[in-house]
Order: C-alpha cells, then sequence, then structure tokens
C-alpha cells in the first residue's frame, strides 16, 4: 500500500531515506546537534548485528575489553599521521566541574592509541602473543554535515585490535577480518560487497594499507562499509610494544584494526527498502514474522505463535484494535520480513493468507501444511531473493571506463561503481575529485590492468573500483 | 594453594582487593587517571551479566535504545537538583578540533535530560504510555578518588528510564525494577541484599523517592548495589513531558529511572573471594568448568569436553603445556568454579578428581558417574552454599543498636550494618557521619520503630539501616 508518509525513492532520494528511517522509527534527531537517538526499532538491528558479529569474531579467538572514552593530548599525539588524520574532527575535554584540566583530553575518534598504550605495558614476549581483542563502544568525529546512521558526530562501532608476532600472522589478521566482514554483508545482511585495498590518498591514518569492502546503494553512491588495517610496526615503534622473540631478541610488535559502524543500518536501508518503507533481511530481521488476527480466530492464533516461537523464529501477534488493513501497513513500513493473516472466513475454508514484504506477493496456503517449514523456505527464499536483487542491481550499476570523459559521462548520467585503470599517481587520483567528488573506492588486487591510466593515458599499475561517495 | 601475589584479606583489605583485581587479570590501571581498562576477564563478567539482566528487562517490556553521550549546559539545567547534584563532578567538552563551542557540552553522568528531552516531544497521548526504555552504555563523574569496579571516573551501566500515564503505575514499575535487581542478586550473584527507602538526604538529586538493594562487604562495608527511582512529575514538569489523558486532558507524566553498574563486579569480589583469588558463582562465571589433563588422557579429555559443551556448560580444556601444579593455582586465583582433573593413573583406576572452588574440597568421582549431572548439581550446591555462606556472614554482622554511643562501638570494632531507629530529622542523621562516614543505608520501609530515635532520643519514625560505605 502507498505510503504517503514515504516520498519515491526515484522521485528525491535523500527526502526517502530521512522518510523511511522516520517512518519506520529506527533513529529520531537530538536536540545535540549532529547525533541521533537511536529508538527501539532501529537499535534492535544493531543488537542482532551485534550478536552475529561478536559470535563470529569469539569463533576466531577475539576477546571483549573496554578502553577509556578519553585520551589525554600527549598519548593521543604520539602517532604523528593518527593525529593529524583526527586532530580537526576530535571533541576536546577541557574542565571537570568548575576547574580546568591541566592536560585536556579528547573523546576517542578511534582507540588505535588506548590499545597500543596498553599492550605496551602488557606484552613481553611471544608467549603473550597473539593479543586479540575488540571493544563496541561509541566513538566521537566532529563531522560538520551529517545524515542518520551514515554520519553522525557520535556513532555505535566494533573496534578490533590486535598484536602479532609476525608480520605474516597480522597480515593473515586482517585479511580475515575482511573476509568475516564480506561473510556478514553478504550471507546475513544480503549485501553483494566489493573487496580491495585502499589507494595511499584514501587509506586509513597510520596504516600501512587498509583494505574494505564496498557497497552501491540503490541510488548509485557508494558506501564504504567496513575496513581493516595492518599497521606493520608503526604504531609498535610509536607507542613501545615490543616483545622478545623466539630468537630471545627484542622486536616490535605487528599490528592490525578493524571496524564497522551503525552505519551498516543506512546501508541495509538504501539497499534493500523501496517506497513502502523498510525491507530487512529475514537474517537481521529482529521480528521476523508477524501475525494478523482477523475476526475471532485466538486459539488459532495462539497455536501458530507457538509452534513458531518453539522453533526460534521471531514473532509477534499484532492483536492491537487498529483495523487490519493498518496493521498490515504498519508491518510493511516497519520491514516485517513475512506477515500471516489469520481470518475467520479463510479458516473456514482452512487457509492462510501470507504476504511476502520483499516482493509484496500475497499467497493463500492450506492451514494444514507445516507452518514452520513453510516460513523457514519462505525466509531463506527472501534472503537470497534480496540478495540477488542487489546484485543484479550491482552489477548492471558497475561500468568500465577508459579514459575521464566516459567516467564522467557515467557519473553524471548514471552513477555506480566505475572500473578503470590508473598510474597509481596521486595528482591523477585527486583530479578526479572534480567530477562529483569522484574518488577511488579500491585496488582490485587479484586483477591487472588492461588499458593505460584513464587520466594521463600513462601505463597503467592498478585496476581500480570508483565511485562518488557517501 | 597460597598465591604469593596476593596478600591475605584479614591482613590488609584494600589491598587483597587490587592482589585479586590484578591476579585474576580483570582491570588494569591505564594512563587516563581515574579509569581504567576492562580486561577480557573482567569484561566477561560484565557480559554475562549483561545478558541475564538484559534477559529480565525485555521480558518485562522494556526496550533497548541509545542517547547522545553529550549533554548541552542549556538541557542539563533544566531541572536544577539534578545539575546541582553532579554539577562538581561533570566533564565539559569546549571545543572540537581548534574551535571553541558556541555551547559547552558534558558527558553524561546520567541521562535523565536526554530521555526527557525525548518523551517530550515523542509522547503526546496516552495511547503512546507507558514508554520502558534501558540504555547500556558508559557515564563519566568526575571522582576524586578512584577504586577499580567500585568507583572509576568512568564506569559502565545500564540505566533504564520510563515514562507513564499514572502515578501508581510508575510507582510499581519502580518497585518491580527494585525487586529484578534483588533477584539478580540473590539468585545470580549470590549476594543477599537489603532492600528499602533512601532518606531525603541520601536519595538521587531530583527523585521524590529512591529504592536501593544494598550489600555488605566481606569487611562490613555497605555497597549500595542498585537503585531504582520515582520521579513522579519532576522532570516531566521541567521538560514538558504532557500528554491528553483518558479524559482527553492535558497531564504531566510519571516518571522512573534505575541502574546498576560495573561495581558489581567488585561487589563480587568483596563477598566471594578469598585469598586464593576470585570466586565466582557458578551463574555469572563466564567459564564454569576446566578440564586439566595428566599425561596421555586426550581421548578422554575430548569426551568429557563434548559432553559437557553439548549440555551448555561453559567448559575449557587447559592444555598449556605448565605443570597440573600451576594449572591448579591459576583456576584458583581465576575462580573457575569447578575443576576437572583428568589423569592416566586416575583413570586406570576408573577415576576422575574433581575440585569444587568454593570449599577446595578435592573429590574422587566414579568415571562412570553422569558427568553431566553431576556437574550440574555440583554447580546448584556451589551456587547455594556460596549465597548461604553470604548470608550467614551478612546476618552475623548485622547489629541493632539503641544509642550513638552503641554505633560508635560496633563501627569501630566490627563494622558492619546497624539497625537503629531515628526520628527523621536531617540534623540526627548528619551527625552521625563522624563515626567514620556512617551514612544510612536505607529506611526499612515494613519495619516499625521499636526505640527512641537512636541520636535525639525523641520519638523514632523509621526503622533505618546504617553502615559506612564504599
Amino acid at each position: 500500500m502507498k505510503n504517503d508518509a514515504i516520498t519515491s525513492r526515484d522521485v528525491d532520494f535523500a527526502k526517502w531515506y530521512t522518510d523511511v528511517v522516520k517512518a519506520a522509527k529506527l533513529c529520531d534527531y537530538s536536540n545535540v546537534k549532529g547525533c541521533v537517538v537511536f529508538e527501539p526499532a532501529g537499535y534492535a538491528i544493531w543488537e542482532k548485528m551485534q550478536s552475529i558479529l561478536d559470535g563470529m569474531f569469539k569463533e576466531t579467538g577475539h576477546q571483549n575489553v573496554y578502553m577509556p572514552m578519553l585520551i589525554p593530548e600527549s598519548l593521543m599525539k604520539k602517532e604523528g599521521e593518527l593525529i593529524e588524520g583526527f586532530a580537526p574532527e576530535v571533541a576536546w575535554v577541557t574542565h571537570c566541574g568548575k576547574k580546568e584540566l591541566e592536560e585536556k583530553l579528547c573523546i576517542r575518534p578511534t582507540s588505535e592509541t588506548l590499545f597500543s598504550d596498553y599492550f605496551s605495558s602488557a606484552i613481553k614476549s611471544y608467549r603473550d602473543l597473539p593479543m586479540k581483542y575488540n571493544q563496541w563502544c561509541s566513538v566521537m568525529r566532529w563531522e560538520k554535515t551529517t545524515r542518520p546512521f551514515l554520519r553522525s558526530r557520535e556513532f555505535l562501532w566494533q573496534e578490533g585490535h590486535t598484536v602479532h608476532a609476525t608480520s605474516e600472522e597480522a597480515e593473515a589478521e586482517a585479511r580475515q577480518m575482511l573476509n568475516i566482514y564480506k561473510k556478514f554483508f553478504e550471507e546475513y545482511l544480503a549485501i553483494p560487497v566489493i573487496t580491495g585495498k585502499k589507494t595511499e590518498k584514501e587509506k586509513f591514518a597510520g596504516a600501512e594499507y587498509s583494505l574494505t569492502i564496498e557497497a552501491l546503494m540503490y541510488n548509485g553512491v557508494a558506501l564504504q562499509s567496513g575496513t581493516s588495517h595492518y599497521f606493520g610496526q608503526k604504531f609498535s615503534e610509536a607507542y613501545d610494544i615490543s616483545f622478545v622473540n623466539k630468537d630471545n631478541k627484542q622486536e616490535y610488535a605487528y599490528q592490525t584494526s578493524w571496524g564497522t559502524t551503525t552505519r551498516m543500518i543506512g546501508a541495509l536501508i538504501m539497499v534493500h527498502s523501496d517506497d513502502f518503507g523498510l525491507v530487512l533481511p529475514p537474517k537481521i530481521a529482529p521480528k521476523q514474522v508477524v501475525i494478523v488476527p482477523i475476526g475471532n480466530v485466538l486459539d488459532k492464533v495462539d497455536e501458530v505463535y507457538d509452534t513458531l516461537k518453539k522453533n526460534g523464529i521471531s514473532v509477534y501477534v499484532d492483536d492491537s484494535n487498529k483495523s487490519p488493513g493498518f496493521k498490515f501497513k504498519e508491518a510493511e513500513v516497519n520491514g516485517i520480513p513475512v506477515r500471516i493473516e489469520i481470518g475467520e472466513r479463510d479458516l473456514k475454508r482452512n487457509v492462510y493468507t501470507i504476504a511476502r514484504r520483499d516482493t509484496q506477493e500475497k499467497m493463500e496456503v492450506s492451514s494444514d501444511i507445516d507452518i514452520v517449514d513453510y516460513t523457514i523456505n519462505l525466509m531463506d527464499d527472501i534472503q537470497n531473493n534480496l540478495y540477488l536483487r542487489a546484485k543484479e542491481r550491482r552489477d548492471k550499476m558497475t561500468y568500465e571506463a577508459e579514459t575521464v570523459e566516459e567516467m564522467r559521462n557515467i557519473i553524471e548520467n548514471n552513477p555506480g561503481f566505475i572500473i578503470a585503470d590508473w598510474c597509481g599517481s596521486i595528482e591523477c587520483e585527486a583530479s578526479l575529485k572534480e567530477i562529483n567528488g569522484l574518488k577511488s573506492r579500491c585496488i582490485l588486487e587479484e586483477e591487472k590492468p588492461v588499458h593505460k591510466c584513464a587520466v594521463c593515458g600513462k601505463e597503467a599499475k592498478h585496476r581500480v573500483v570508483w565511485g562518488i561517495q557517501y
């Protein structure tokens, strides 16, 4: 059913996005500029994301810890590139009560400094390694323009920080975490991603290199969706994280860090949702099934509810005193993957009506079916369909270009991912920014260039994915 | 086995406490003064606490949300008592990057202001009520003296905030949450608590009244362990949280808030632990069972491990290449409730040796027993034993007094809870502070005074529990 509270996404994508966020009650603007309130429906998605990712982290031997949220200025400044990268956007605490502090403290924009400080005293020998930690927390970056979930001054995230005795092991860790992110996006969020290496210009401040997963939104804008950084010994030299290796020699340790944020909720909206509201893949939906009773059907509703619940399906009954039509619309706006309508008249004919949110198809189904099997199969089908639909669209919006003119033409008419070869020079890369802010997304590590550099026409070094970004 | 890293708790309780925290690797001091690093073993206890409490909150209809961590000064100041109570200890953000902010922002010391601000725009009608929210986050209070878990500048907590259409419903909510805290302490943490109402002097700034659970530590010092506040309409008047009631009239809403913190980890240590290290009740222990293999017993170890794990028991095998004696000691320090030693020689006689952490008893057990049943029963027994041991000690350290002299005598010689009657005057209450900082813990609401006021000798209004506090 058309939802009057939601602008069509083909008419005004930005307005559509905020309309969906508001209509599905995911978050609300707060009186704190640039920060949002995560409302129950939005926070429940984050909790589901946390529980799945946390399981994947623990399965691969990571432990959770919690570091302070404040970083003394002197500690923050030890690694030069990092402070340079974050200095313009950190929030400084200068007073407590009425007293001025001797040293100002910043609210963490990221916690490499605190983890490194901890590692430097906790690690003595190769026997203490590897140390593989993760932290769930919020961080603060004073952004100028903000947008719910995609960019806000405070956001929720996880940051993994690990220390290893060899570069090989640390590099393997960075790759492993990138693959976990890719798996999470593709299998749970039903969002296809491109993986690759960031260019020198786009890598994380202080990293040897950064790996990234990049997703494409419905409107052709790219979203950097998760990153995994290899630090080599940069931080361990700055913070003195050294250990006695197996040859009984003192050596600097090798580090990684990796993170994903609440912007993943934004990705879910901008990849799957539609003019009727939120669409959620069943594997990430906090509520997977809604039962709408119509008429006097309480016993049957209880039976179906109990059966589904007992089998691990997240189900609820909408027994409010609104009209069925209103309830259908609400379930649609809120992105509930499966809706089971149990009606008095239908039951006399031994049928239910089942609606799937992704295609909005309605099916009449015999009430004698195994409802658990049916629902699980239907949810699998929805999950797959959402992934394939997103992949088909992404593939259709991925173009190849050999020249700057071709790139401009694509971006100005049908934006999307552009694959183009590049010589490796920062000037060529930077010059593309004047095309609506076009930037490199990542280097395709497993592909070789087939053309000259699209910008300067010289020998190309890399195949690169380009795009405009959130 | 005596642990040399741990001072005896009867010799120096404060030193014993920090020794246990350090030896069990629960947390570490950080370079951020007054803040600690929650290490994996400490954070895992918090995660277990969170998962149990969160389940109890959700079962009673609460939903999780997340509010910004920064509060603009003007918003903070709307409720006079609250800002007065917290002003001396809030951290102020005044600059972002190099720019001074137009309005300074404080890091939340608690979030009544933000929740109230949100409620004021989200609530229109009685149909929107009740609204029952909870948030897991960290808060910041600039304490002068700090102690790991018990008092630190930043700590982790949950804060529940609810809004109701009637005072009856809000008061019932405040009571319900107090009872949930009591249940959690007694059934999971195995810590007996006294429940009651805070005096006017000790209540939360801005509350109509505060309910509290109070626990007694091994050394006779009291620990306020969880509080639940009834606000009446105080915040709703200050923040304009009004709604159209059933009679179609505009009315201010009724609120509560309630919280528990990482100081619960401190309580676990100071109630149950001993000179050998941490002692954890099985229901809150992240790792419940350790298997120590001695000799060539791999198949049997795998079998026992798999069986326990399949049955939902949290078990690990210590297969490091340390000596068995060292492993026993480590399991003791870390507070693993049950240790199963599987030895080559023992197996030939068809026995295991099983040790329980609470009493350090070792039992020889036939390897033919149902190991799951045995372990579950043993853990139940440990859980009960810890509770009873703590309750017996608490009861023994709970005294009655009729005069100030008696109170002084108790506190100076054998501190603990003192039950004494009180006239209700703030002067009498305040005057007791000179006895080692003696304060009221709570009013026993269901008991009537039987003596005169212990301080002034006038008519008593309340039976009160007094104690010195952390």
